[in-house]
C-alpha cells in the first residue's frame, strides 16, 4: 500500500519544520507573558497570589485540554482501521492549531504596545479555536492526508480569529461556550470543505467507513469525557464568581437532559428498536453544544434541560434522516456527522442564546448584568437589540464559514498534498506502520 | 437474536420522555439557581470572586463525575460482550438519576421558600446519589433491560434520599464519603435486587459472564480512575479547608496500602500464584469505600493506611471464599461482586467511622471540632454518643437498604420491562446494534 | 507456562505484607499531619480557607496523580501480550513507592521535633519520586517479576530522596519540574539496571517485544494524558502566582512545538515515510522533560518552543539511531526507550535550566526573583554562579544515578525474584491469570 502520491517522507517533515520555525520566529518578535505571568509586572502590584486568574481558570483549562485531545481525538477512532490518523492527526493539528490561535486570537483582540499577552485565559482560547479545527476534522476523516490537515488548519484558525474579532470585538456578541464561534464555524466550514472535496467514489472504501467493536469502546472513551467535561468548556472564560458557576450547572442539565432524549430516540429510531452507538456517540453530546451561548445566561436550570432535550432529539433525527440526504442529493460526505452534533446543535444554541438575551431583564439579572450583557449594563444597547446582534452573529459565521470553506476546499484540491485515492480512504496503513496487520482485517 | 419481549423501540422511548418531561416540569416549579449561581443575589453581596463555593469544589466535582461516568462505566467493561451495555446503560440511568437525586436530595434537604436551591454542592450530592445506583446496577449487571434499570434508578434515587436525611439531618451521622449512605446502602439495595431477581438458568449465559484480554483492559481504565480520584470524592463536600485537605490524604494513603494488600493477597489466594484481574480490578478500590466516614476525622495516616489494608484483605477473600457461598446458598447473583468492594469495605468504613468518631476529644481536634463534629462541638452531644449514632446509622442505612431492594426487586419483575431471557444474559446485542460481530466471538 | 521460579504464591505476599507493615509502623512513629491538614493546628491560626495550599495545589495534584497511574501505565501496554503487567505492576510499584516517598523525602527534607509533617505538596514530591520508580520500570518492562520490581523501587526511592536532597537543599539546585531528579535520575539508573540484568538470549521472546493495533490505541491513552498533564506536573510545586502560572504555560508551548518536530523527523526517518507510532507515544513527550528545570524560569514561550523543538528531534534521533547501538553495543536493553525520551531530554532539559539560570536578571525578573532564585534573590549566590550549581547537579544526578543504578542491578540478579526466564519475556500469562488468551495469540 505504499504509493508515492502519498509518501509523507518529505512533505510532512517540510511543512512541520517550516510551520513550526515559523511559529517560533512570530513567537519571539510578538508573544510577550501577560501581566500573570510574568515575574516582574506580577510582583509589582500588590495583589494575594490566589488572585492570580491560574486559580480561577486552569482546572477549567486542563478539562477543555482533556476533550480537545482525547475527547475528540478518540471520538474520532469509532473506524475500525483509522484508530491511529484519528488521534495521531488530531493531536498534530492541535498541537499546531494551539500555536497558531495564539497568534491570530492575540492579533485580532488587541495588542498591548505592539505585543501579544498570553496567560491562561489565552491557553483557554487558543484550546477553543484548536477545538473548531477538529470539528471541520470530524467532516474529512479519513479522506485527507495530515498535510491537508495542517493546510486547512492553517487557514481555519485565521478565519476563526477574524469571525471570533467581527462577533465579540466588533458586534459585542455574547459567545462564552461558542456554539457560533466555536461550534457553528467549525461545523459548517468542514462541511464545505468535504463537498468541495467530494469523491464520487468514495464507495470503494466503504467496508472501511464502519466501526468494530472495540473501535466503538474506545470511541466512548472520547463520548464521556467530552461529556463530563462540557461544563468546564462553556464557562471557561465566563467572567468569575456566579457566572463560571452557573454556567458550569447550566450545561450539567442539558447535557443530562439530551442524553435522555438520545437514548429514547436511537431506539424509536434505529433498527429493531436496539440502540445505535452513533447516536449515543454524538447526539447525547449536543445538549453542551446548544448550552455554548446561553449557559452563561440566567437561562434558569429547566430552560438548559429544555434546551439539551431539543438538542437530542434533533440530532438522532439528523443522523438517521438528514445525512443520508446530505450526502446522496448535496454530495456532502460528513464522515463523523458534524452536522448532526455541531451544526445544527450550534444554530440551535445560537437561536436560544439570542431569545434569551432579547427578553434579559434587570430584574432576573441585578448587578451580574454587567458580567453577562455588558453593553445592555451600560445602557449602549437595550436588551432586545442585544438579541438582534446575537441573531446577526449567527449569520455572519455561517457567511464565513461557508466561504472560508469554499476557498480552503480548492486549495486543498491541488494535487500536492499527498491525500489518499478513494480506494484506500479510512485507512491507518497509507500513513502509519501498522504492525500485526493480519489481526485487523476483519474476517467477513 | 430479536426477540418482541426485549424489543426496546417502544418500552425506551416511552420511559425516556415521560420521565424527562416530568423532570422538566418539576425543575421549572422547583428549581432555582442558589445565592452562588444567580447573577443577582451574588452581585448583591460584597464578597470576593474566590469566596464562590465553585472554586472550592468544582475541581473535585469534575473527578467525582469522571469516577461516576469513565470509572463505573468502564470498570463494568471487563465482561466479554458486555462492553456496550456497561459504558452506555451506565451512561443512561446516570444522567437520569442526577437530575432525580436533584429533586429528591434538594426536597429531603430543605427548601427555601418553596425552592430547590442548587449549586455545586448539589451537582456533587447528585452525582454521589447516582454513584449508588450504580452500585446497584453492578450487582445486576447484564441481566437487566435499560428500562428495567431506569424504574430501579427512580425508586433507589428515592429511598437514598431518604436514608440519607434520616442519617445526616435527623440522627446528625457525619459520611461525608458516603460508606454508609452510598457504598452500603447500594450495595445492599442492589444485592437484595439480584437476590429477587435470582434466574436458576444463568448457567445458560455463563459462557459469557467473562472477560477477555482487552476487556480486561477497558476495564482497568475504570478502576485506575476510581482509585486516582477517590481522594476527591471523600474530601468533595468535607468542610473548606483543612477538612478537605485531611480527607483526600487520608483517603491518598487508605488506597496506597489497599493495593499493596490486595496484590499480596490476589498471589496468596488465586490459582498457581497468579495475580487475578478481578482482585486488582476491585478489591484495591476497598481502601476509599473503607475511608469513607471516618476520611475527614483525625484518623492519622497510620489509621488510614491501617483501614485500607484490612479493606484490600477482606475485599479479596470476599471474591474468592464468599462469592460463590452467596451465589451457591443464597442465591445472590453478584455480577461485579459488589458485595466485595463496596458492601464489606462500607461496613467497615461505617463501624471505623463509628470508633473513630467515639474517641475524639477536643485536646486533638481544637477548634476545628466544629468542622469534624458539629454536636459534639456545640456540647449537644459527647463524642461516645455521636459514636453510638454513627453506628446506629449502619443499621438504619442496612435495614432502608435491604428492605427497599425487597420491594423494588419485585417491581421489577413485573414482565414488562423487557428484560433478557436467561440464555442471552451478559450480551450487548439484544439492545444494540452491534457491528463486525462476527470478529468478537471467541472461537473456544 | 506455570514455573515453580516465577511462582508468586508466597514471594509476592510476603514482600508486599512486610512491607506494607513496615510503611504502616514507621507512619505511626513518624508522621504528622501538617498544619494545612491538622484540625487543630489549622484553626488555631487566624486565616481565610482559600489560602489553604489545598485550593493552590490539589488540582495540579490530582492532574500529576493521572499521569502517574494512567499515563506511565497505559504508555507501557503498548506490548502485544503485557497489558495487565504494564498498568497492573505499575499500580503495585506506584502505591508501594508514593508511600515509602512521603517517608524517605519527609527524613531528608527536614524533620520538624523528630516528625515527618505532611500535605498536598508532600503528595505531589511522593508521586513525583514514584515517576522516576516508573521511568526505571519503562528500561526493564517485561523482563522482571514484580518481587523485582518491589525491591527496586525500595533502593531507588530512598537514592532519588538522596540525590534530592544534595541538589534542592544542600546545593541550593532549582528543578521543579525535575529535569535532573526525575527524568534524568530515573533514565540513567533503569539504564544501569537493565544493563546489568543483561540477558543475551532476549530474542527468544523477540515475538512477542511488538505491539498490536488496539495495543498501541491504549498506549496512546497514556501518551495523550502525559501530554496533557505535563504544564501540571512541572508547575505542581514551583511558588504560587506567576509562578504556578508561568511554568503550567511554557510546557504547554514546548509540548506544542516538540510535537510538530516530532511528526516530522518521524516521517524522514522512518519506513516508506509513513509515521511510526513508537516516535508519537514517546518522542513527543519529550518537551515536556526538556521544559522540567527552566520552566518556572522566565524562558519567555518562544524560547519554550525551541526546547520543545530540539527535544523532539533529539528523542526521535535518539529512538532510530542511538537505541540500537545501545543495544547492540552497550547491552542496554532498553524496552521503552527511556533513555530517548527521559534521558536525553533530561539532560537537555538540565543544559537549558544551567543556562537560563546563568542569564537571569533583576531586570527582567524583579521581586519575582526570590521566588525563582532565592539564592541569587538574597545575594548569597550571582546568576552565572547558580548557573554552575545547575550544570554541578546534573553531573551528581547522573553519578549517584548510574552507581545506584549499579549496585541494584547486581542486588535484583540473585536467583530468589522470581525473574521470568528469557523464553518467556514480555509475556502477561508468568505473573497473571489471563482469560480468553487463544484470542489473543497472532496467527503469524
Amino acid at each position: 500500500m505504499t504509493d508515492v502520491a502519498t509518501n509523507m517522507r518529505l512533505k510532512l517533515p517540510i511543512i512541520c519544520f517550516i510551520l513550526e520555525i515559523i511559529l517560533i520566529i512570530l513567537f519571539g518578535v510578538l508573544v510577550q507573558y501577560n501581566e500573570e505571568t510574568d515575574a516582574k509586572e506580577w510582583h509589582k502590584k500588590n495583589h494575594s497570589d490566589y488572585e492570580n486568574d491560574f486559580y480561577y481558570r486552569y482546572p477549567s483549562f486542563q478539562d477543555v485540554h482533556v476533550m480537545i485531545f482525547i475527547g475528540f481525538g478518540f471520538l474520532m477512532t469509532f473506524l475500525q482501521r483509522y484508530g491511529f490518523s484519528s488521534v495521531g492527526f488530531n493531536f498534530l493539528i492541535a498541537a499546531f492549531s494551539l500555536q497558531w490561535a495564539t497568534l491570530m486570537q492575540g492579533f485580532f483582540h488587541g495588542m498591548h504596545g505592539g505585543k501579544i499577552h498570553i496567560g491562561v485565559e489565552s491557553m483557554i482560547n487558543a484550546d477553543f479555536c484548536t477545538g473548531s479545527v477538529l470539528i471541520s476534522f470530524g467532516a474529512v476523516l479519513g479522506k485527507t492526508s495530515p498535510v491537508q490537515l495542517l493546510v486547512m488548519a492553517l487557514f481555519e484558525v485565521t478565519l476563526f480569529a477574524v469571525n471570533e474579532f467581527i462577533l465579540l470585538t466588533l458586534l459585542g456578541t455574547r459567545d462564552a461556550g461558542g456554539s457560533m464561534t466555536i461550534h457553528t464555524f467549525g461545523a459548517y466550514f468542514g462541511l464545505m470543505v468535504t463537498r468541495i472535496l467530494y469523491r464520487p467514489n468514495l464507495d470503494k472504501s466503504k467496508h472501511r467507513n464502519s466501526s468494530v467493536y472495540h473501535s466503538d469502546l474506545f470511541a466512548m472513551i472520547g463520548t464521556i469525557y467530552l461529556w463530563m467535561f462540557w461544563p468546564s468548556f462553556n464557562s471557561a472564560i465566563t467572567a468569575h464568581g456566579d457566572d463560571q458557576h452557573r454556567t458550569a450547572m447550566n450545561t450539567y442539565y442539558s447535557l443530562a437532559a439530551c442524553t435522555l432524549s438520545t437514548y429514547g430516540m436511537s431506539a424509536l429510531t434505529a433498527h429493531d428498536g436496539k440502540l445505535d452507538m452513533v447516536h449515543i456517540q454524538n447526539a447525547a453530546l449536543a445538549g453542551g453544544v446548544a448550552a455554548g451561548t446561553a449557559g452563561e445566561m440566567m437561562l434558569t436550570p429547566y430552560g438548559s434541560m429544555i434546551v439539551g432535550f431539543l438538542a437530542g432529539i434533533i440530532s438522532v433525527l439528523g443522523f438517521k434522516y438528514l445525512s443520508p440526504i446530505l450526502e446522496e442529493k448535496l454530495k456532502i460526505q460528513d464522515t463523523c456527522g458534524v452536522h448532526n452534533l455541531h451544526g445544527m446543535p450550534g444554530i440551535l444554541g445560537a437561536i436560544v442564546g439570542a431569545v434569551t438575551a432579547a427578553v434579559a431583564t434587570a430584574d432576573v439579572y441585578g448587578d451580574g448584568m454587567k458580567d453577562v450583557f455588558p453593553d445592555v449594563a451600560s445602557g449602549k444597547v437595550d436588551a432586545s437589540y442585544q438579541g438582534g446582534i446575537q441573531a446577526a452573529s449567527l449569520a455572519v459565521t455561517l457567511g464565513i464559514a461557508l466561504l472560508g470553506g469554499l476557498i480552503v476546499g480548492f486549495i486543498l484540491k491541488l494535487p500536492v498534498f499527498g491525500a489518499p485515492s478513494d480506494t484506500i480512504c479510512y485507512e491507518d496503513n497509507i500513513y502509519w506502520e501498522v504492525s500485526g496487520l493480519q489481526e485487523q482485517v476483519p474476517p467477513g
